[in-house]
This record gives C-alpha cells, structure tokens and sequence, in this order.
C-alpha cells in the first residue's frame, strides 16, 4: 500500500487520512488536506508534508505553511497550528520511511552503455547497469543488479556482490572485494597503496610493496573522493553496515567493526581497528596502529594517540574525557584571568 | 590596445614606456626597458616584468633581476635600484590584470572530441568543448560556450549555464544546477549523496534518501577533489561568487553566502547557513545547524560549535574571539612556568 | 636468485634453507619448514613467512603460527618458539626486499587498450601501457615504459619520464611535468588553477590567472586523491624523492625538498618552502610563504604559522617544541586542578 502510494505521488494529490492509516498515525486537523511533495519544516508550504521531531524546530511548526506535519504521539502544541497534524510514534522514522519509497519510485538505470571497456574473463551478472566509459578487467566478477556508472574503474580479480552501486569514477584496484547493498560515491579510491617506505642508507625511500587487498562487507556506504588503501599483506577491512562520509583517508590495514559511522575528512593511520557501532566526528585523526574499543564516541577535531576503551566518549588533541576536555578548555579560556590572578597572588 | 599588447607577448618584446601607457603609471628609470615574460620579483631575471605590493617582499627589489617591476605610487626605494620601476595606483591590480589579458591569448579548447556520450534528449549549446570520454545522461541542458573537458560526467537533468568550465574528471549528479561563469576543478564531486542516517532497532543505520540537490550560482569557482553534496529535500546552496578551495566538504542543506572566500580542506556539516563575504581558513571544521553572519573571518584549523554574529574573527577549536584565543594559547605555552609558580605559593 | 625464487613463489615452497642462504642468515629451528605465503606476524599462519623486527611485538612470536619468522641477529627469545626463525642483519629490510622481488612478478599491464584519445602530436615511449579510455593531449610527451591506466587524463604540453605509473583517473593539467619513476595514485589532480583572487571594489574577487606548471621530479609517489595546484607564474616543486600521501593539498608555488616525507590530509599553503628530509604528519596544517628548513619534525594535526629552523620537531596549533607542547598539554589537563589551588590560595 505504502508502495503504491508513492508510485503515484507526484502526479495526484494525497490526503491526510490517507496518509494516516498507511502510518497507523492518528490526524489532529483537516483529514482532507492533501500534499504532492515534501519540505523541511522551515520550508514547508502548500501541497507539502513536512516532520517535527527534535525539539529546537518546535518554533517553526505554528508558522509553516505545511500543509501536513508529521509530529510524536508525545508532541502537545503550545499555540494554534494552521497545519494538519498527523501523530505517529516516531515522527522522523515515519517520514524517513515515505522518502525512502518515493526514492524507490524514482527511475532506476538499467542496460549496457557504449562505449565500454569488459574484459573477456570478466563475469556480469544479471540487470546490471554498465555506463558508458566504465572499465572491467581481467577476471572479476560482478553480481546482479549491480549499478556501474560511467568513468568507474575496477581492476583485475575484483569481486563486486548483488545491488552494489558505484557511483561514477569510483575506483576499485585489482583484488579489492566489494560486497553486496554496498554504494559507494563519486570519485573514492579504493585499494590504492598503503603509504609505507623504509628508509635506505641513502637518506632517502625504499618502497614498501602492498602486497594485500580491501575487503569492503555488505550494507557498507562510502561517501565521495574517499580513499581506502589496500593492506601491505592481509586485508584492510570494512565490516558490515559501516558508514563513511566524503574525504576520508582510511590507511592500509585498518580494520572498522560493525556499524561504526565515521564524519567527513577524517584520518585514520595504518593498521589501526576500530570497534563496532562507534560514532567518530569530522576531520578527527587516529594514529596507527591502536586498538579503539566498541560504542566509542570521538569528538569533531580530536586527536586520537593511544588505545581508547570501550563506550569512551573523548575530545581533544591528544583526546581525553569529554567532560574534562569541556572544562579544561573553560579555564583555557580564562587563562589571562588566571595568571593575573598569580601574579597578584606572587606581590 | 591591452588585449594586442599579449596576442603577441612572447613573439616580441614590450618596453617600460608601452606597458606604463597602457597601465596609465609612470616610469621610474629606463623607458626602453624590455620584457617577454613574467616572473615573481624574487625570481627576476632580464626580460622579466614583476611587482612589488607586499611591504614584506620590499627587500626583494634592491637585488631582483626583473627588468621591470610595477609599484605603487606609494613605494619610495630606500635604496638603489636596477631595475626599471613602472609606479601605478595598485601594482598588484594592475599585475594581474596584464596577466589575466596573457592567459586570454591562450589557445582555447574547443570542438568536439570523440567517442562521447550524450542522451538523445540533451540539448547543447552553441561553440562548447566537449571532450573525449565526457557524459552527458538525459534532458540536460548546456549552455553557450561551456568547456566539458575528458572524463566528465553530467547525469541527468542537470542544468550548466553559458561560459562555465568543467575541468577533467568532474562529476554533476542528477538534476543539479550549475550557474553561468562558473569553473569547477578535476575531480571534484557535486550532488553525491548527504550522510543522513538513522539508527534502527537492529543497531545498525537505515538510509535517510537524498531527494534534494545541489544548485551553484553564477561566477563560483571550486577548487579540485571537492565534495558537495545534495539536499536531503530542497538544496543545496552555493550563492554567486563563493570560491572554494581544494579537497572542502559541504554537506547537505548547507548554503554559502555571495563573495564568501573558503580555503583548502574545510569541511561544513549538514545545514549550516553561511553569510556573505566570509573568508574561512584552511582546515576548519563548522558543525551542522549553525547560522554563521556575514564577513565573519575564522582562522585556519579551528573547529566552530555555535553561531557566529556578523563580522566576528575568531580562532580555536571550539573557537573565540581571536585576540583571547591568542592571549590565551600564549598563556598556554607559559602553563609549566605558571604551575610552577602556583606549587611555590602553595608551599 | 631471489628473483628466481618469486617467479615461481605460489606455485611451490620455499623452505627455511633455501631463503636463509639467499638472504645470507642464519636458520634456527626445522630447516626443512616451508612457506608459500607472507602473513603478519599475529596473523601467521602454517605455510607463512613473517617477520618481527620491533620490539613491541616480541609477544607474538611465542604463540604465531607462521612456519617460519625473519628476527633480527640481536634478538634473543625468552620463552620457547615452535616457528623456525632465519636471523638477519635487518629483519624488517629483509621481509620488504623478499616482498618487493614478489611485487615484481606479479603479471603487469601491457599494450594499448581501446577506445583512447590520443593527439596527432603527442609522442609515445616504447613498451608503455595505456588503459582503455585514457587521454593524452597536444605535443604532450610519455617516456619508454610508462603505464597509464584507463581513464587518466593528460592534458597538452605535458612531459611523464620513463618507468612512470599514473594510477586509475589521475589527471595532469597542461604544461606539468613529471619525472621518471614517479608513482602517482588514482583520483590526484596535478596542476588545477592555484587559489589566487584579488577583491574589488564591488566587494567580490576577480580570479588571477594561474599561468605556471607542476614539476615532480623523479621517484616522487602521489597518493590517491591528492590535489598540487600549479604556481600562479614559475613551477610548483616537488623534489625528487618526496613521498606524499592520499588527500594532501599542495598550493601554488609551494616547494618541496628531497626525499620528505607527508602524512594523509595535511595541507600547505601557497609560497611555502619546505626542505629536505622532513617528516610531517597526518592533517597539519602550513600557512603560506614560510620557510621550514631540513629534517624538520611535525607532530599529526599541528598548525604552522611561522618559519620552522633546521632539525625542529614541533606540535600544536601554533606549533612549537614537542617537548614543551607535551608538558603545556598535561597541564592543560589538569587546569580545573590548578584553578582550584589559585583560588584556595586567594581566599
């Protein structure tokens, strides 16, 4: 039913009643109002539906001109709203959920691009999309329904699971094992080599061969101009279900647990394992090989130098306790305050 | 007469007395010195034009070999000089502009190259380059004299206006809007996807879908390996005449206001509002959902946490007000000499 | 010898005699034990050869199961091994040479693939690899052995030297020239436009026209994703034997001395002048027109606001010497401590 709804959205008009017994959510206002698209809450006008989840938007939902918001069971009005609301238990879920089938609604590519370049012990499986200037070599295999952009480049003896998509010019070096439901975004490279020279008696580099691959699990989603270099023997893994963000530097021999989210530009250096179901903030750095714990919490910016234990939450470079960083950096500011205050005490 | 003065720059030599002409300066020495190329003043040698605008480089011009250097009218030598000076009202203005009437003179690329991709339903426009390897997906439309350049991609329903370059390996996701004048660098990434997920039951992520896009106004330049990306719902922003450097992130429902200036490895999350004339140092970090005012000016590396009123320059991660932030990581360094005297008062 | 011995390393074993005499060591332990694979030491396996040449990881030798270990002549075990061990001058150089002979048997891309674009006046070297939808420009010049992978982009004018490797989607802007036994990685972007605009009087930017070039000189490897812009006028540099990392920005007209070394995501500034030897680490941040001289040290995420002397080794946002960052950062920790004393002293 959900399914059938958003086939149609865009070309006719949905009511509120409608939309409530498809969520199981409870109309407060005009059962008749109807939408054909969606807007943010600040946004919201006629014919949309908007959500109201997090609090600190409260105020926008008695001025939008939504014609449904979507809110929490929990959710009680302080004010007359012009909007029709539609109560649900989880109101950012709920909406999540109709974009997602609209999403689904939307053309899918499918077919065989010219030019491409297929070598001939390649294996393609079934309804894929192969665009244009897309690049398969020797002996790798892709599965079904697998979405090749133009300009994508992968390599020799590369394995690519069922409904992966890569987007255009992403980059997959030979022997790299990509798995299934996976995206990954424009223009990341994945497999390259890992940065790892010996210093010779001539002052100057010996390189060191990276002799091992990347093996990305199923459900993983890998943001834009992101890279991920192959192990020097081994595998860097990404395990199932992780996020990455756009510009990330993952090194060789990393290994990421389950579920971790890592933000964008974000460094983490060689042979470092994260655990499972952390969240990591933008432009953080994690030197090598350490051991980071399970559910850990890094702050944007922080500078990771050694182990962290599971379920920490950290700030700070080199990162402590979230709590201490926040008052430490209080009295950073005071400083002037301080030493005047020394110096007072000192005559 | 400027403009003939470099379609034949390089054939032939220009005296001091032709250049001050045109530039409306006076000559300070030679009249018939002579030059054919350009050069930085601290690389000067015969046959070279350079100049001079950064009191911090004045020492440079009592040794450069330059033939001719421009300065500005307020410069007085405090020490003999070789070279022949041409004295104008902004030196560094008037470099450019003969620069920028060279690069002019410089072959264009134009025609068609092939093999290409391009849909049946696109449209193009008149005296573009369209390089090989280049996509264009369906019903997009290009504007009069746009440079596609090898390897692009523009998928579908995406809009460039007139004279925009898009430099090899840029990609354009779907229905993205690209203004007139606009230059984007190689291998940058517009329209991927924003990071929006949402926690399940399951303790992994259920994918927030990113119906939005990215619209880039006229007269914007963006650096190479640049991530934007789309809106989750409505746009992504980039307002008329923002430069942005290499390697930045903009992620979704993020908008940049008119003339803001951002350098290099920046990265801006998800719905943050920017103002106009800002100028943003290299990697910083502006967490998501903040309203930074107009002329703001933050220091490199700083990290930004709340919102940021017109014309505030701040530094420091999080960051303040520049001069505490100084005052303080001064202190900082003293915090041994500091503890110590603490520990003697305490005794 | 050692060459042979890879040739037909996979398909047969090697055993503990064999390579100690190539590597002219000493066998302790089952002579006879064989091996036809690396593997890290925590990870050996039976049919392994590993290495331990760090302390740190002595623990591991008692309990892998790599048939055979390289150790340093100095190192004397504490508890009985069941691995043979084949003792070296270097266990470390060793293990990489043994992997570099292997790297160099691997099958390597040969031949010209279709469809590519090459120019009428372009010259190509003998034995080069070119990849299917590559693109070689106008007078451009490519030495004897080169690989270029499918979708690299070379644009008019540019010179590669022999046994040079660009990587998947590197491209490389006109004029730029590259050395010979230059390894560079895919999605890097030599040779955009630098970051230089002028404001005027109508409160935005006029761009200055970036008219120098890149040159990489020889045995320089680029990561993946890096961006060197081009100087304004002159050349950027990068000194033979730089090693730089994935996602680095490189300004215009910065230089590079030999044979340093930077980490993922650091960023310098245009005009900086950075010398021979040094070692910089992940995400620092360099502001432009400094100098920082020979062998100099940078902790990962620091920020370089002025010129660094020979030998430095610095850390902080601004940078100063690691020892004092280190004793000033352990205070910082302890400022709500120090606090407290100040003003149970005040009372």
């Amino acid at each position: 039913m959900l399914n059938h709804l958003f086939v149609t959205f865009g070309a006719m008009k949905f009511t509120a009643k409608q939309i409530a017994e498809i969520l199981e959510g409870t109309v407060v206002g005009d059962e008749n109002a109807s939408v054909f698209t969606f807007a943010k809450i600040e946004e919201g006008h006629t014919g949309a539906l908007s959500f109201l989840a997090n609090p600190k938007y409260n105020a926008f939902i008695y001025d939008t001109s939504a014609s449904i918001v979507l809110v929490n069971n929990s959710f009680i009005p302080e004010k007359p709203i012009k909007s029709t609301l539609i109560k649900v238990e989880d109101a950012y879920g709920a909406f999540a959920k109709l974009l997602e089938f609209y999403a689904q609604t939307k053309a899918k590519k499918k077919g065989i691009e010219n030019p491409h370049f297929v070598a001939n012990s390649a294996k393609l499986g079934e309804d894929i999309y192969l665009g244009a200037f897309a690049y398969i070599g020797e002996r790798s295999t892709i599965g079904n329904n697998v979405k090749i952009y133009p300009n994508v480049y992968i390599g020799d003896d590369v394995t690519i699971g069922d409904n992966t998509t890569l987007f255009n010019g992403v980059r997959i070096y030979n022997e790299c094992k990509i798995g299934s439901n996976v995206t990954i975004h424009g223009g990341s490279t994945i497999g390259a080599d890992g940065f790892g020279f010996a210093p010779n008696a001539e002052n100057s580099y010996d390189k060191i061969p990276q002799l091992g691959n990347v093996i990305i699990e199923d459900y993983v989603e890998v943001g834009a101009n992101t890279a991920i270099d192959r192990a020097t023997i081994g595998s860097t893994i990404i395990r199932k279900g992780v996020k990455l963000d756009n510009l990330i530097q993952i090194a060789h021999n990393v290994e990421i647990g389950e579920n971790t989210v890592i933000a964008a530009q974000t460094g983490v250096a060689g042979s470092t394992k994260i655990g499972k179901n952390c969240m990591i903030g933008g432009q953080v750095g994690i030197i090598g090989h350490l051991t980071i714990g399970n559910g850990v919490k890094i702050a944007a910016q922080s500078g990771i130098g050694k182990n962290v234990k599971d379920n920490e939450v950290i700030q700070g470079s080199p990162a402590f306790g979230i709590g201490d960083y926040v008052r430490s950096y209080a009295l950073f500011r005071k400083l002037p305050e301080l030493a005047k205050k020394i110096n007072d005490l000192s005559k």
